[in-house]
């Protein structure tokens, strides 16, 4: 049996491969029409490793064999190295020799382009700003000065690296926000990926970090100071608030909001939208807004849905206390 | 009486067209300066139409007449077809001749730009995408590699049509995030708007789609491998995990978010920063986070407020109830 | 002695100068290596001014006194004035000799560009749009066409201004949304930032408004016709919806969300996350979704996390009613 192809459960054909690691989708499973599955060591067959005529490859991590799997079939795209004439690369910028810079890329004065770099029409890279090696700008991602992208990271399109950090005072006198210069910078560390129209602001004095490994998704907030330690997971539209410090390993769902200077310990989860304004401990799962443990929150949500019935249960108690209390006196 | 102009009711002067739909604008309208009012057929008027010097123009639909009116009045600027000399075309990519594609746009190799499709400078059609007839990408879009984008659609400034999904599988030996390569498309049918800063991912294996003539506002999140069926409402910096499936006719209000690997129905509606993390059958409008049912939410958002009130009164209730208790057993 | 830098008082070394302005940072202002320390006038110290070895200067107000002080360290980079031979610029627009377009950057016909102004590259400047003095347009912000940016404003990188606002009415015969043209403009008046991916839309009719040294922070949503007084501050990821005007000095929490067509106050303050409804007075916070005055929201949600606690009770008191009920009757 030959291999083509890689595919979820319901779309593979034959000659695909698929792969199944969650119970939810038996029903899928048991109708694939793949002509081999990755399935994990427990997943029980009778038939030496076949089970409706589709074969069963035991592995420890279906998922992760999947993901490796897919690497191999679908590599990343090959690109000429070499400036574009049609780029835009000032002349005292170092662009290694096995860089590609495409038309329209800009690399400005004094900026530093790794090895196998990759910068796409748009991108931007700004004065003295360091691009890692085998590092991939996505079009009109963008890199401002000074501020530092590790080895293979992905920036995708219109990301930005190094806006300044949202810091005023209000002069009470002259009736102004007076401006705290952003004077810091960016770094993400190697290995991140920051997703399309995501922002990393750069520090006001310091450093703004990504931790190694760390991946973003697409239009989150990470504002000026914020540390997020290595290998951490920030889903979409999450946002972080100044000077907030993340360890590693912590994973933030979709639309998570975590309020400043604050201190988040390793391998935390917050479940989607949670609002967190307190320190939160390593280990804890939290969620809602304001944020508390997760299966405390669960557990009040499920209330929260009958507080009408409850309000009415509560005031026809009231009542019937009265009548009680009435009747003891007399 | 010429009309020279559409206005709201509280802006039109003499010589403009205004409409007038919702009551919630009665006193706008009566206040109103405009020469003619388009007005629903059931709104009253005893002078032949007339009411304080105003016309009343009687339609079926006056918001839709409005709409239509203002398309004669404000007609969309015309562009000179062509290629700009400046702009980044591939020799190998197909534009058609009555396409205009201006200074420092890009048309990437082996792409295809349908009749009359303007692209504004610095916007980018990847390798092999398609963008159908009569679209027009704004100053910065970005169509990522063999996205397919229907006729007559908008992709405002800095949306970014298929960028990676967020796809990633841990590795615990190695202590990495393992990417699983984002190998499929995204495709946005015929009449879709995508706002600016707005995001569709393209799907791991086969496609993410955005149904015929659904619109998007700024700012919104579609994750990999999600399907939204036609005619669907997506209000500003709303996002919708992976895999998950709408109906056509969905009306996502503003900041909702929706888990993962969900089927909403046909004409859902959500109010705006629900957080979704079920399915929705058909026709139910959701509020909340976890959403419930939009009239439960709200009764219960009521209570909500009085919490405080209510556990003071439930402990007075149990300091009561334990007096009455006391009472009998003597 | 010589102050040569500055720094936060953790981070600041000798020959560095800090400020302590919140009593929340005793800790580190006690163990600060800073030479000196703009502290308060009401912050105690016995040795004329010095505390451990720390000059400690007095002023009003520490943290304005540090912001004025650090624009003197950190001023804006100088920019050469001219156009780059690689800049984009249409033969009838007008860029004031000062000005400095770079490579990449884009100005349409019609438009005007102020004394001093930068656009810096893959930044756009539609047609017949102003742009004012000292403003700079940092890397692929977009001004749309006839939109107006005010003196010294900064727009952060993938910031759009004026795309169009979000409008459609249903045709329920023809099954498809008509477009509302959105024929206005956005105005960003004097002193306004506005921060990276945040989108200001242009009005339907008339403009859209962002009042004198209203600061704005990364990925916002402001819809069309919304008016924002002077002096604002909005956190990132909030997004205000259609016509709703704001009062001046309003502070909006990140990921806020406020409906349409709604009146907010002078001064008022939103919670981050809140989700607002209704019209706001002047000079009330709120909190929460749907909204409610801060202090009753911080009290409902400590009573939140307490719900099924509350319900136990609820549930214990009415089986203790029930039985004292039992106990009266025979």
């Amino acid at each position: 049996m030959q291999i083509d192809g890689l595919a979820p459960l319901e779309e593979a054909a034959k000659g695909q491969l698929s792969f199944f690691a969650n119970s939810r989708y038996k029903r899928a499973f048991q109708a694939t029409q793949a002509s081999a599955v990755l399935v994990g060591e427990s997943t029980g067959s009778q038939n030496n490793g076949r089970k409706n005529g589709v074969t069963l490859v035991k592995v420890q991590n279906p998922q992760l064999a999947f993901a490796r799997l897919s690497q191999l079939f679908y590599p990343p795209p090959a690109h000429v190295a070499g400036i574009s004439p049609e780029a835009l690369v000032h002349a005292e910028a170092m662009v290694h020799s096995t860089a590609t810079v495409m038309a329209g890329a800009v690399v400005a004065r004094g900026a530093t382009v790794g090895a196998r770099a990759v910068l796409h029409p748009g991108s931007h890279v700004g004065e003295r700003a360091l691009i890692g090696e085998d590092t991939v700008l996505h079009p009109n991602a963008v890199v401002y000065d000074r501020c530092v992208v590790g080895a293979r990271c992905t920036l995708h399109a219109s990301s930005v690296v190094g806006a300044d950090g949202f810091g005023f005072v209000l002069d009470p006198e002259k009736l102004e926000h007076v401006k705290i210069p952003q004077a810091g910078i960016a770094r993400l560390e190697d290995d991140v990926e920051l997703g399309a129209c995501s922002c990393v602001d750069r520090a006001t004095l310091g450093e703004t970090v990504i931790g190694r490994g760390t991946k973003i998704d697409n239009l989150v907030q990470i504002a000026h100071n914020v540390r997020i330690g290595p290998l951490s997971i920030v889903c979409a539209q999450a946002g972080i608030s100044g000077s907030t410090q993340l360890g590693h390993g912590v994973v933030l769902g979709g639309q998570v909001g975590i309020a400043g200077h604050l201190e988040i310990g390793d391998l935390v989860k917050m479940a989607a939208q949670s609002g967190v304004a307190q320190d939160v401990e390593a280990g804890t799962t939290v969620g809602g807004t304001p944020a508390i443990e997760a299966g405390n929150w669960k557990r009040s949500s499920v209330v929260y849905a009958q507080l009408p019935e409850l309000l009415k249960e509560l005031r026809d108690l009231k009542r019937r206390v009265a009548q009680l209390e009435k009747g003891k006196k007399p």
